[in-house]
C-alpha cells in the first residue's frame, strides 16, 4: 500500500494563526477492508472556513480534532475500491482531507460524488463547479433572489464565490458590482469576470468612505448583497442598502483572530426593512444538482473562466492556507498533490 | 364650527427631546367640503415610532413637517360626513394626530376603517386590535413562524405589541418569554399577561450578565425573537439564538438619540444560520383583516386583556410620549382627549 503524507492541527492558534499550528506526518496507508474506497488525491481545496474550525469555540461546525487530519475538500481518482459505488478510474469530489490518499469508509461513500472531467480542469470542481460556485448560486437565488434591473454586491468578489457571483448575477440581468482589495484584483473582477464595477476597499479608512465610493459605484443603492468579509465592508455596504433589500450572509472572516467585529448601524435592517439571512451550502443540498448544472456549463462555454492560485505539494498548503486569510490568493486557492 | 386644540412640532430635538419641541395651538374648524369627514377623537395614541419622526433624517417614512399637527393614530367619532362612506355616530380609526378634531380629506377616506366599538372600550383599537397588536402578529406569524413547543422572546415585553405577542405565542403552543424593566413590570407579564417567565434587564449591567438570565428562562435557548429594543438587550438575546432561528426587527427605541447602537457579534447570524428581517407593519395591508380577527376575538373573550395607561387630556399629550421613551408607561400608552 502507498505511503501516505498527511498533514494534521497540532496545536490550536492564539490570534493569528501560524504555521507552527499545522505539522506533516507520514503514515502506511492500510489495506482495504470491504465496502471501503481508495483515492489519490490531485487538487486539495483551501477555504476560509477552515480558520474557524481550527479554534475549540462554537459554530456550526464541531472543531477540527488536534492530531487529526485537518479538513478540506479534495478531488482525485480512486485507485482501488472495494465498494460497488466506485471503480478504479473513477474521479471524484469530496472531503478528503489535507493528505496524498484518503480511506473512503462504506458509511462515507455517500458523501463523494463522481464526476465527469470531460469539460474542463477537475480543479474546478472545487470552486466554480463546488463548494463554492454552489455557495453563490445559494445566496444568489435563494436568499437575494434578485430582479433583472437590480443591483447587487459581493465582498471578496475575487475569489472563488465572488467570481460565481458575478456570472450567475450578469445571467439574471443584474447589475453587479464587487469590492475586493487592491486595483490589480478590481481590474480582474471588471475584466476578466465581467462586473460591472469594483471598488478597491484598501483604498478606504473608514466605513463612511468606503460607502461613497459604493454609492458611485451603485447608483441606484444595493437590492442584494452577498456577505463574505464582515467588518468595514458590512457598515458601507449597510449604508446603501435599499428598502426590501437582501443580504446573504456566508463569511465574518475579520472576525476569525478572536476579535467579534460589530455591525455598527443595525437601525438600518429596520429603516430598510432588510432580510438578512446566514446560511451553510451543506444544509442545502437539494438545490446542489440544479446550481452544478448551470455552473458546470458555464464554466464549459467559458461564461464564467475563473483563475486559480496553485500552491505545489501538500507541504505548501500551510503557507498558502494563511496566505488565503490574508487575501494574498487570486481566484481559488488550490494545492496540487500530484 | 368647533374650536379645534392642535399639538405640532414647533422645533427638532437636539439629543434627548423635551416637552419644549412641542406646542398647542388653536384654531377653528373649518366647514366641510363635498367628500370631507370630520371626526370628533376619543383618544390618541402614543408610539415609541414617532420619536423617530421628530428627526429630520432618512427612514422608512418622511419626517414630520415643523409647524404641523404631530402624527398619530386615533379612533373617535364621526360628528359630521359629506362622503357617503361614512355616516354620523360612526366609530373610525385611523392617523387623526395630535388633536381634538380631524377634517378627513376625501382622498384619505380610505385610510379610515370603521369599528364595532360594542365588545370592548374603544381604546383598544390603538392597541391589541390596532397596529401595536397586527404588529406583533405580523411578526411572530410571518416572521418568527414559530412551531408549537418552541420557545419565543419579545423585548418590551410589557407593552403593546410585547402583551399581544405573549398571547398569540401561547395560542401557538409556544414558551413565551418577556424581556421587560423592573420587577413590577415583569410580574404583570408573568401573571397578568400569561408569559412563562420575564427577564428583567434592569437587573443586569451588561450584555453577558443579561445573557446568563436568558438561558436560564430558554433553557432550550431561542428559536425566534422580536426586538422592540436594540443595544444591549439584542446582544444578550443573539446570545442564545438556536440554529435556524429568526428575528423580527420593529424597533430599535435605544438608538433614538443620535447614538446608533451597534451589534456586538454580527457572526452569530451566521453560526445559527439566522434569519434577521425589519418591517414596518403598515407596508402588508394583506395581513390586516386576519390579523385584527384575532386579536378582537382574543379581547372580546379576556385571553388577551392588556393594561392601558392613559394620560388625560391634549395638553398632558407630550409629557407622556417622553415617558413612554424612558418606559414610564405601563401597557399601551394613550391620550384620552374627550
Amino acid at each position: 500500500m502507498p505511503n501516505n503524507q498527511i498533514i494534521v492541527l497540532d496545536n490550536r492558534p492564539q490570534g493569528e494563526p501560524s504555521t507552527s499550528n499545522f505539522k506533516l506526518i507520514s503514515a502506511d496507508t492500510p489495506a482495504l477492508q470491504e465496502g471501503q474506497v481508495l483515492v489519490r488525491n490531485h487538487y486539495l481545496s483551501l477555504d476560509p472556513y477552515m480558520r474557524g474550525r481550527m479554534n475549540d469555540s462554537k459554530s456550526y461546525a464541531a472543531p477540527q480534532a488536534l492530531g487529526q487530519v485537518m479538513v478540506g475538500g479534495t478531488v482525485g481518482e480512486v485507485i482501488e475500491s472495494r465498494n460497488p459505488k466506485f471503480q478504479v478510474a473513477d474521479i471524484v469530489v469530496g472531503r478528503g482531507g489535507w493528505q496524498h490518499f484518503t480511506v473512503i469508509e462504506p458509511q462515507s461513500v455517500g458523501e463523494y460524488r463522481k464526476v465527469d472531467p470531460s469539460r474542463f480542469s477537475m480543479s474546478h470542481f472545487l470552486g466554480a463547479v463546488g463548494m463554492p460556485g454552489v455557495t453563490a448560486w445559494y445566496g444568489l437565488v435563494k436568499i437575494i433572489a434578485p430582479k433583472a434591473g437590480e443591483t447587487v454586491t459581493v465582498s471578496a468578489a475575487s475569489g472563488a464565490v465572488g467570481s460565481a457571483y458575478g456570472a450567475l448575477a450578469k445571467a439574471r440581468g443584474c447589475r453587479v458590482v464587487g469590492i475586493a482589495g487592491g486595483q490589480e484584483k478590481c481590474d480582474y473582477v471588471v475584466n476578466e469576470l465581467g462586473f460591472d464595477d469594483c471598488v478597491d476597499y484598501k483604498q478606504h479608512a473608514d466605513a463612511v468612505s468606503l460607502s461613497k465610493a459604493l454609492k458611485v459605484a451603485c447608483p441606484q443603492g444595493i437590492d442584494g448583497h452577498f456577505e463574505n468579509v464582515g467588518g468595514m465592508v458590512l457598515d458601507a455596504v449597510m449604508m446603501r442598502m435599499n428598502a426590501f433589500s437582501r443580504m446573504a450572509v456566508c463569511g465574518m472572516i475579520a472576525g476569525y483572530n478572536g476579535n467579534p467585529l460589530p455591525m455598527s448601524n443595525p437601525s438600518a435592517i429596520l429603516i430598510n426593512r432588510m432580510k438578512i439571512e446566514g446560511f451553510i451550502v451543506g444544509e442545502h443540498p437539494e438545490v446542489w444538482p440544479e446550481a452544478l448544472q448551470e455552473l458546470g456549463d458555464m464554466v464549459a462555454s467559458g461564461t464564467l473562466s475563473p483563475r486559480e492560485t496553485v500552491a505545489q505539494g501538500l507541504a505548501a498548503a500551510p503557507e498558502a492556507f494563511l496566505g488565503l486569510l490574508k487575501g494574498k490568493n487570486f481566484g481559488k486557492q488550490l494545492v496540487k498533490l500530484i
